[in-house]
C-alpha cells in the first residue's frame, strides 16, 4: 500500500520546481495537496514523541522522570540525524537482494524530503517503544547506542522488507498499511531482547512475589495517552501519503472506532475480572486499539475494526499479566505487550477482516498464514540483531547502572537534578535549594555530591 | 450554514473513487482539498476532550482524578461508538416530520465517514460538558448511561431540528453555525438536570455558607484551557466544511477575537470586583468567549466578535457566581455557566450582531425571537429527556456513590488506586507500596481493601 | 522572503469571493489549498503559547505558577487584540519612509484576515519572550503595559523594516525567513533591558555566590518544550506561505535536523563539561537549535542545518552561563540565551551557510555584514524603545512587586490563590479549605488576607 503511493509520490514531486512556478494546475495543486497531508501526518507523529514522554514519565515513579524525558528528546533527534544519514538508504534505496537498500543516503532529491520527514518520525517511533520497557535502569549512553542500531539498521531492514516495494516480504504479498509489525512489533521485539538481558528492576520480583512498582503521575499518562491518540490519526492517516478522499476518511474511520471499542472492552474486562476499572489497564487498552488497527486501516471494514478493537482491549490486558506474572518480563510501561502483543494481533487481524483478503470475508486462510510468516521473520531479525548488538554491548559495558544508582534514582545519577521541587515555594530560592546539581556547579563550582539532595 | 454546504460535500464525495483514479481535475481536487480541511478540524476536536480531561481533573480534588480521566476517555469512545450504530442516522438520517432522522445507521456510504468522524467529535464534546459537573459525586456506570442517552438520542434530535436541513428550527431560520446550542446549551442543559438529581458534593453548602473545594493543579488545567482553545479553532473553522477562503479567515478571525476578549474582560472584571486577578474564573472566561463565538463566527464581524467576547467574559464570572452562590448548584469546574449561559449569550448574539440579520445592523427585531424560541426549544427538550432518563435511571439504581466512597475519593472507590504517588520516589518498588490497589490484586489475587492505601 | 509572497498572496485572496462560488479552478484552489496551510501553521503557533505557558511555570517556582500562566494567557490576548487595532497597520501598512506602517488598520480586507491571524501569533510569541525573563518578580498590570508597548509599536516596526517589503533593512538584502531576528531577538532585547531594570530575584546573588533557583516541575517543562518543537514546524513551515512542494520540505527538513543537532550537542556538551546530561540545559539546547535555524530554514542545506544546530547547543548553554554568572542578569528560564544570543546566531549563520550568499558556499563576507548590520539596528531599537518605555513606566509606579509580595509568591499576592493543592484530597472539601482566596470571598465576603494560606 504505501510502496506504490510512495512511488507515484515521489514521481510527481520530481516536477515540482518546474511545475509550481508557473500559473497552478491541477497537476501542481496535487503536489500541494499531497504535501500538505503527508506534513500534517508528520507533526501530529513528531507529536506523539511528546505523548510517548508523558506516557513513560507519568507510569513510571518521580525518581526517574528526567531521565525518561531526556531519553525520548535524545530518542527523535538520534533516529532522525542517523536515519537522514544511513537509515532512509537502507530502507528505501534500491533494493540489493529484496534484502537491504543500498542507495538514497543525505538526500539528495528535494522531492523526497517531506517523505523522510514522516518516515523519520516513524523510525523514532520505534525506536522509543524501547525506552519504556527499559525505564529505571539502563544506562542513557548504552540506551542511545540501542537507539543507534535500531534506526540506522534494524528497522530500515525490516522496512525495506515491506514498504520499498522490492523488498522479499511485499513480494509474498505481506500486508502491513501503517505498521503494526513494522514500528510496532519491531520496537517491542527490540524492547523484549533488551529487557531479557537488562533484568528486572530492584524490588520487582521477590521469590513468588510479583510486587506492583506504582507510576507517579497518571494524570500525565493520560494526557500522553491523549496525545498519542491525536497522533496516531496522522500516523495512520498520513501513511496514504495522499489526501485520497477513497481513502482517508476509511482510514480515520477505523482507526477511532477501533480505539474506541479497546478501550471499552478493556475498561469492561478489567471491570468483569477484578471487579474495578483498572485505569493503568484501560488507558493502554487505547494504546492496544491502536496498534492493533495500524497493519489493517485501510482494509478492515468499519464493524470489523470494532472487533479487532474490541479483541486487542481484552488482549492487551491479558499479555500484560502474562508477560509479568508468567514470563516475569519487568516492562515498567506495558511496551511490549502494547506494541509487541497488540502488534501481533493487529497483523494477523488483516488474515481474518479484511475486505480483500481476510478469511471471514470468505478468501481461505493464504493471508493469514503470510502475515504469520511476516511476524515470524520480523521477530527473528529483529531478536537476533537487537539482541546479539545488546548481548555484545553489554560484555563489553555494562548497560545497567549500578544497583546504588538505580535506588537513588536515575535523576540523581545520570543527571544530577530532579524533576520536581514542590517544597521550594515555602522557602526563598537561596542557599537552602535542593537538587540544583548541574546548574548549581556550573555556576559555582561546587564537586559532584556535595550540594544536592534529591528532593522529589 | 452547515446544511447547506453538508448538502454539497456529500454530493460531491459521492463522486470520490471514480473521480480520484483518473489524472487530477479541479473537482477531484476540491474533495480532496476539502477533506484536508474537515480532518484538520476534526482532530483538533479530537484534542478537545484531552483538553476537557484536563480542565477538570486539574480544577478538581487529587482523589478523584483518575475517575474524571476515566470518563474523559469513555465518553469520546463510547460516543464514537453509538453515534456510529444510532445516532448519525437520527441527526442526518431523512427526516421524519422534521423532528428526527429515520436512516443512514451504520454509514454505508464511505463519502460520509469523514463527515462522520467531525460530526462524532462534537457529539462527544457535548455528553463530555456533563462530566465536569457532575465530578467526584457520580457513579461511573450511571455516568455512562447518560453518556449514552444523550449521544444516542438527545443530542441528535436537537442536531436533527438545526443541521439536517429539514429540521424545523432551520426551516425557521434560527441560525447556529458551530453549535453554541446544539453542542454547547445541549449539553450544559443535560448537565443542570443530572445536577439536581445528584445534588452538592459533601461540605460544598453548610446552613448559609457556600464553600469553595479547590482544585488541585490549576497548571493541568491551564494546560486543557489551551488545548481548547487551539481544539475550537478546529470545532468553528472546520464547521464550514470546506477550506473556503471568503469564509474560513473570517470565522477564525473572529475565534481569535472573542476568545482574546473575553479572557481580558474576565480578568479585569474579577480585578474590579474582587481586587485581584482570578486565575481559575479568567480561565472560565477563555472557555465563556469561545462558547460565546461559536454561533456566530461566520456572521458576526470582527469587530462585533470583540463586543461579544467583552461580554461573554462578564456573563461567565456573574454566571459562575449566580449558579454557585444563588442557585446553589454545585458545578465542580464551572461547565454550566461556561456552556449554557455563554451558550444562550452566543446563541442570542446572532440576533444583534449579525452582519445579515441582527438587530444592531438594522435588521429588526425578529432573529432575536427566532433565536430565543430556538433557545426555549433546546432547553425543554434536553431538560425534559435528560431530566426523565436521569430520573428514572436513579430511581432504579442511585446514581450517587455512598458517602463513604465520596470522602475516601472516586480514584479509590471506583478503580482502586490513586492518580499521584510522589513519596514513592523516596522508597523501593517494594513491599511498601502504596495504592496500588488493582494491579497489585491483579498480580498477586489480594482481595481489594487489604493492600491499597491512598496516597496522594 | 515573506514579503513577495505574501503580495502574491493577498493579491489572489481578493479574488477569492467571486471566484469560489463557481466551479472550482486551478486559480481557487490554489486559494484554499494555501489557506490550509496558512492556518495549519497559524494554529501550531497558537498552541506555542500553551509551549511557553508550559516552559515558563515548570522551569520556576510553584508560587509563582498562577502568575505564569495568567502572564501567558493574557499575552496572547492582549496582543491579538492590539495588533488588531494598531500593530498590523504598523507592521503591514503602506510605508513611511521606509520605517513604519501609515494605513490597513483594522483589517477592512477579508482577505487579509488569515495573514493576520497568522502573524498575530507572531507577535505574541514576540511578547511572551519578556515573560519567562520578568517572572517571579514583575507586576502583572506592567507586564500588560510592556506587552502593549512591543505589541502595537516596538515590534511592528520591526517587521516592517523586514518583512513588509519597502522596509530599510529587506532593500538593503537582509535576510530573515521566519523571524531569528525579527520576532526572537526583538523579544530577547526586550527582555534583557527590561530585567536590567527590574533587576534580579531575591535570593539569586549573594556576595560573589550566584544561586540556583530551581523549577518545580520539570515534566511539565518538558511536555512545552515539546510543544514548541511542534509548534515550530508551523512557524517556520507556515511562513512559507504557501504549500510550495519546492519549499516547505526543505524548511520543515532543515527545522527537524538542526534542533536535533542542538539537542544533541547541547546534551553531549554538559556531559563533557559537567559530567552529567543536564536536562534544563538540554532542554534549551532544543529551543537554541530552533532559534538558531528560522532565519535560514528555507535556504540554509540539510547538512548546514545541522551543523547549525550543533552550535546552536553549544552557544546556548556557553550563552546562559555567561548571562547568568558574568553579566549577572536573572533570567529563570534562559529566555534571553535561547532567543537572543541565538537568534543574533542563527541571524548570522545566513551570511555563513546560506547556499545562495554564505561566505562557506563562495559568496563572500557581504552578506554576513548586512545580516550584523541588521542585528546591530534591531537591537538598537528595540533596546531604546524598550528601555525607555519601561523606565518611564518604572518611575510612575515600579514594575517589581514588594519584598513581601515577591517572597509571598505573585500567585498570592496577585491572584489570592495557589496553583496546586495536592494535601486537600485527604480533607473534606470544607471548612478547612486553604488558599482558595478569590473563590471565597466572592462567595462569602471574607476580607482578603483572612481565609488564605499558601499551601503548595
Amino acid at each position: 500500500m504505501l510502496k506504490k503511493s510512495f512511488l507515484i509520490f515521489t514521481a510527481l514531486l520530481l516536477l515540482a520546481t518546474p511545475v509550481y512556478a508557473a500559473t497552478p494546475t491541477p497537476e501542481s495543486l496535487e503536489l500541494s495537496v499531497n504535501l500538505i497531508w503527508v506534513m500534517l501526518g508528520a507533526f501530529l507523529v513528531f507529536f506523539m514523541h511528546a505523548g510517548f514522554a508523558m506516557v513513560e514519565s507519568g507510569f513510571t515513579r518521580s525518581k526517574n522522570t528526567l531521565n525518561i524525558l531526556m531519553k525520548n528528546f535524545l530518542t527523535i533527534s538520534v533516529a532522525s540525524i542517523l536515519f537522514f544519514l544511513v537509515g532512509y538508504g537502507i530502507m528505501f534505496g534500491s533494493s540489493a537482494g529484496s534484502i537491504i537498500g543500498s542507495d538514497g543516503f543525505l538526500l539528495s532529491e528535494i522531492s523526497e524530503i517531506d517523505f523522510f520527514v514522516f518516515q523519520a518520525m516513524f523510525v523514532a517511533t520505534c525506536a522509543t517503544i524501547i525506552s519504556g520497557a527499559v525505564a529505571e535502569r539502563i544506562k542513557l549512553g548504552s540506551y542511545i547506542l540501542i537507539v543507534a542500531a535500531m534506526t540506522t539498521i534494524i528497522y530500515p531492514v525490516v522496512g525495506h522488507w515491506v514498504w520499498q516495494g522490492d523488498g522479499w516480504l511485499t513480494s509474498l504479498g505481506f500486508s502491513d498499511f501503517a505498521g503494526s509489525t513494522v514500528v510496532h512489533l519491531t520496537g517491542a521485539v527490540g524492547a523484549f531482547v533488551v529487557v531479557l538481558i537488562l533484568g528486572p528492576r530492584i524490588g520487582k520480583y521477590k521469590g513468588k512475589k510479583v510486587n506492583v512498582i506504582q507510576g507517579h503521575n497518571l494524570p500525565l499518562g493520560a494526557l500522553g495517552v491523549f496525545i498519542l491518540w491525536l497522533g496516531w490519526f496522522g500516523f495512520n492517516g498520513g501513511s496514504t501519503l495522499a489526501a485520497d478522499p477513497s481513502l482517508v476518511p476509511y482510514v480515520i474511520g477505523t482507526t477511532l472506532l477501533s480505539t474506541s471499542a479497546a478501550l471499552v472492552s478493556s475498561s469492561l474486562y478489567t471491570k468483569l475480572r477484578f471487579k474495578k476499572v483498572d485505569a493503568s489497564l484501560s488507558m493502554n487498552g487505547v494504546l492496544g486499539g491502536l496498534v492493533g488497527i495500524t497493519a489493517g486501516a485501510a482494509e478492515i471494514s468499519l464493524g470489523g475494526s470494532i472487533i479487532v478493537g474490541l479483541i486487542s482491549g481484552v488482549v492487551l490486558v491479558e499479555g500484560i499479566r502474562f508477560l509479568d506474572t508468567k514470563l516475569r518480563i519487568d516492562d515498567p510501561v506495558g511496551a511490549i505487550a502494547v506494541h509487541g502483543i497488540c502488534g501481533i494481533w493487529g497483523t494477523l487481524a488483516i488474515g481474518l477482516f479484511s475486505v480483500n483478503t481476510g478469511l471471514f470475508y470468505g478468501n481461505g486462510i493464504s493471508q493469514l498464514g503470510i502475515q504469520a510468516i511476516g511476524v515470524l521473520a520480523v521477530v527473528a531479525w529483529v531478536a537476533i540483531t537487537a539482541g546479539g548488538f545488546t548481548y555484545v554491548i553489554n560484555k563489553i559495558s555494562q548497560i545497567r547502572v549500578s544497583e546504588e544508582e538505580e535506588i537513588s534514582g536515575l535523576d540523581f545519577a545520570e543527571h544530577g537534578s530532579s524533576a520536581y521541587n514542590f517544597k521550594e515555594s515555602l522557602l526563598e530560592g537561596t542557599d537552602n535549594n535542593s537538587s540544583s546539581g548541574l546548574a548549581e556547579r556550573l555556576n559555582n563550582n561546587i564537586p559532584i555530591g556535595k550540594t544536592s539532595n534529591q528532593s522529589s
